[in-house]
């Protein structure tokens, strides 16, 4: 009920006790009075990005500065003028997203006491509605530091038809607001530029910036880290998932499938890995870079359990990510025709007779529950309702049914295999948010403020350095544009396919530092039962204070690998001054062809375009 | 693998801070010298009980109290000579069972640095097998406040047969204990009790003592008030209801069905329930104290959706403890049929065409899936496999078709009702324990040596005044014979049966304080969505020392109304002495004839015996 938005509720002692917690903010952003400094225009791999948004394309990176830094090019914002801005929660609950929210306000109030912030009730509807609740001290109370989307609600996903883009349009004007900022995933960030350029075409006065959160923690680049609600929901996931290892070597008799949410990209699983210490985990990555079938995954599954038996082992714990069924490549063919004859208006009585000879042959060997979920419609976005496919269940009983036929043959001479199956999401999506989700969060809305008071469109809040202490974050904003790219998609021979340009979700990178700890230790995990429990998020006192392990091993410094190679080429301009030697020009001037040879030749653009998963 | 019980394994930072946390450890237990006091032999209702336990019948209670305890009658133990005293897990895994065991160490080690404690591995298997691992310092330095029971591990739930009794006493004989402590709940300790008379009889010198631990929390009676980890349990579990409701409220489109672990009675789903406040809880003893049917709690859940939905609330959640099935009277009959034809060896192929005429008929009408869960073969305990009979599907399965056809017939005008189910169990079996699980559990294992120094058999260690701090817990031990009761079945008129006496597992009291603080809430919860979440088991801070809503409310000092009692009757003895005039003594003995004679027909033993739920 839409009178209930942003109600004072009960709370728990130690809700309570949360709502008291002040975020922390690194110091650029501390005080009234913030510098901006901007960078090189940016870029992207793909030219044709820049079409599409002729009018926020090749914007420069804006970071945020102490008002003392001794940067020369950079600008102190010291207008203030009242200002009006919006909010709105698109996409998935993802704790932490209430501070976006407290930290816009909170910076809205600091510059200005006449700022106004309008969140929208219900999300993307109450955008395109113009509903509104006034965001106040009051209103934020027993919201500060709690789980949830509740404060103002959500809906759709996705703010992509005419109608929808129009409607966002007419609200922003009806309200007169300078500022609308968007909460959300890849999907909604996607959006957010394009109402950018929209607003921008329209002479809308209007600013959009986005905000990366999103549990799924696939919005990855190079200005941005990790996302709100990603660090929170891998601990209670891994929280959970310990406590069912410990379960598992009590007991000694069950082997536990767990299906972790996450959407295509098995970030979530990765972490959760790396903290817990299960026997195994299949990434949806993995399988796709090596073309596993259904029946490879079965084999190696079944392997495992054998070894395991070999040595007394009759309990064990997998993880699988949610996206995995996309991984497989005759699922995922599968699930495409399926897709097809929904757009075609096929219902789904008619379905299973009108696929394609092979893919009716794997339909009809799967189990009847999984059938039922693979016929559902869509999600918004064109992917499968993953969260509604149950996975683990498909998997577990290919592999008892394997298990019982080797048992019979006599390959097999463990105990009876005995599978029982979970999926974590839901139960982890409220949860209270971490004290790093609580922080992160907060600090990006402050920036939100900042961006718009630059006078920025079409921008996301970025902050770097994430892995050392709040004090040490760097605080920016980088065009949304410069994080798309274009998928490529070849369908048989000849035939191609280009989409529209996107922020596309990040998948594992194999040859990242995160998947090489989880490849180091793989055997270690599978054999020796090296479970770990992470423990429940806490508050105080130790583990308070933990992040995650993919954030902590990745070396993400990108812009800081930009500034040394900057100092490189002063160097270079420094030594090769007029009165320089010929001999070391002329080293100089070899050396820098060479150089801009290969590095124009690696960032042509590509005309074997990737084929997504 | 055996070689793997007690080993060091890798622990995160929090598991490591808490290795390092001292439990309390109430007054009475401090230092070396411990005074017991006896009080009066202990009764029961039935005193068919007597029968069966000669030797460990109407023994007395004892009190733990300081030694500088100002009691006349109180003797003071002295004298420690050397003991070994074995310990062993049994049935489920239960967060605090890890600290058991080290308060037994601990004990044994401040009274004689020659004692010894051997723990049996895989629980009842390790015991019949005589497996020990001797526990020391080095065994306990990874396991201490740690969840889960992988230090021994555990396996079957009952030391029943009489191969297993012999065996038991066998491993007593060869291994020369002293004391054998069996970690339990219901079942375990009336095994405990049948072997203390065992033991007797055969003159084995070994005592043997129960340890009330039970996730359930259904061990409790006038001694004990609750069970080692039923704290821990119940917040993980309501960490998760609350977020799932933080979830429901946010996106606004989903019915949680939520079923919880927790056996026959629905202590867990109570306490759970009281501390989220999710919009609805079926229990267990509710339903089978208004014989509500499946249809009768089908329309009662519809209902409810119908109303919330005419305040535009689309959303929900809704416990329903794992007994909920048996509670339901047709299904119970249902499945008594099928365990009888277990019994008799039908397979389960024949089952359906073997069952009732009006068996049969319900058994066709249930979904597939629930059919095959229902035909699974019973627990030792003859009960049915409650944690693999998916109640909050069938469930939601009959409620989106009830929804459906109220929606076709205009009756009902609302969004399309949406059901995601859950079953709450294995992922909060294996926690950390919560600091009062860890403190409990540890003093429990302090009490069992004093129990054994004592030289009593058959008596379970228990701690009174849990509600206030530790300082001001009670520490004795009753004989478990005087929490038995024995069960009456009526079957069909004229026949009846007499159940063994066994320790049962206690129901949720309707009449009891825990109770009416839900029905008083019941319609707000319902209703008005008063979400309130617990957060995650906190160690420090905030929120580590809040205790069970149940345990805080009832009003548990059983023994205090008992001295209260006494003081009373002490009075009328002060008051009638000889001197007395004859109107004071005529008065006292009207009085005193009425209240015995009132006594004397309430504790009659009931020719109407309980027929069991």
């Amino acid at each position: 009920m839409d009178s209930d938005f942003g109600a004072p509720r009960e709370l728990s002692d130690l809700q309570k006790h949360r709502t008291l917690y002040e975020p922390e903010i690194p110091p650029c952003l501390q005080g009234t009075t913030v510098r901006v400094e901007f960078g090189d225009a940016t870029s992207t791999a793909d030219q044709s990005i820049s079409h599409s948004f002729p009018h926020t394309y090749g914007q420069p990176l804006a970071h945020f500065l102490r008002a003392t830094a001794q940067i020369p090019d950079a600008q102190v914002i010291n207008e203030h003028p009242a200002v009006r801005v919006g909010a709105v929660f698109c996409g998935r609950q993802s704790p932490g997203g209430h501070n976006v929210v407290w930290g816009i306000h909170n910076a809205l109030k600091l510059h200005n006491s006449n700022n106004v912030l309008l969140g929208f009730l219900g999300g993307s509807e109450g955008l395109f509605a113009q509903k509104t609740l006034e965001i106040t001290d009051d209103v934020l109370a027993s919201y500060k530091n709690q789980g949830g989307y509740d404060l103002l609600g959500r809906t759709k996903d996705q703010i992509k038809t005419t109608e929808q883009v129009n409607a966002a349009l007419a609200t922003c004007k009806a309200l007169k607001l300078d500022g609308l900022v968007i909460i959300g995933g890849v999907t909604s960030n996607t959006d957010a530029a394009q109402l950018a350029e929209t607003f921008a075409e329209a002479k809308c006065p209007t600013k959009v910036v986005g905000v990366p959160v999103t549990l799924n923690g696939d919005l990855r680049n190079q200005f941005v880290e990790t996302n709100v609600g990603f660090d929170t929901i891998c601990k209670v996931n891994s929280q959970l998932i310990s406590n069912v290892c410990t379960d598992a070597l009590s007991a000694e008799k069950y082997y536990y499938f767990i299906r972790l949410m996450g959407r295509t990209a098995s970030h979530v699983a990765l972490e959760c890995t790396l903290q817990s210490h299960p026997n195994m985990v299949v990434l949806g990555e993995e399988v796709a870079s090596s073309k596993l079938t259904l029946f490879d995954l079965t084999k190696q599954i079944c392997d495992a359990v054998q070894a395991r038996a070999e040595q007394d082992k009759n309990h064990g714990v997998i993880l699988l990510p949610e996206g995995l069924v996309e991984s497989i490549p005759e699922v995922y063919a599968l699930l495409q025709e399926i897709h097809e004859l929904h757009r075609q208006g096929v219902s789904i009585d008619n379905m299973s007779s009108n696929l394609s000879p092979w893919a009716s042959a794997l339909f009809e060997f799967l189990p009847p529950f999984i059938k039922k979920q693979l016929l559902l419609h869509p999600e918004s976005d064109d992917s499968a309702q993953l969260s509604q496919i149950e996975t683990e269940k498909l998997l577990a009983d290919l592999v008892e049914t394997e298990m019982t036929k080797r048992l019979k043959e006599g390959t097999y001479k463990g105990k009876k295999f005995n599978a029982i199956c979970h999926f974590f999401g839901y139960q982890a999506r409220g949860s209270l948010p971490s004290k790093f989700d609580c922080d992160y969060a907060y600090v990006l809305g402050h920036i939100c403020y900042h961006i718009l008071a630059a006078g920025l469109n079409g921008y996301m809040a970025t902050v770097t350095n994430l892995k050392n202490p709040v004090n040490k974050w760097r605080c920016g904003a980088a065009p949304i544009t410069a994080m798309m790219t274009v998928k490529r998609y070849s369908r048989g021979p000849g035939t191609s396919s280009i989409g529209k340009p996107a922020v596309h979700p990040a998948q594992v990178d194999l040859k990242g530092k995160a998947y090489e700890l989880l490849r180091q230790n793989a055997t270690k995990f599978l054999m020796d039962d090296v479970y770990r429990n992470p423990g429940p998020l806490q508050f105080d006192g130790a583990g308070a204070d933990t992040k995650t392990v993919s954030l902590c091993v990745e070396d993400q410094d990108y812009m800081g690998r930009i500034k040394k190679l900057q100092e490189y080429l002063d160097k270079v301009r420094n030594i090769v001054k007029p009165g320089c030697s010929q001999d070391v020009l002329k080293a100089a001037l070899s050396a820098m062809t060479s150089v801009t040879d290969i590095l124009s030749i690696m960032s042509a653009p590509s005309s074997t375009g990737s084929t997504p998963v």
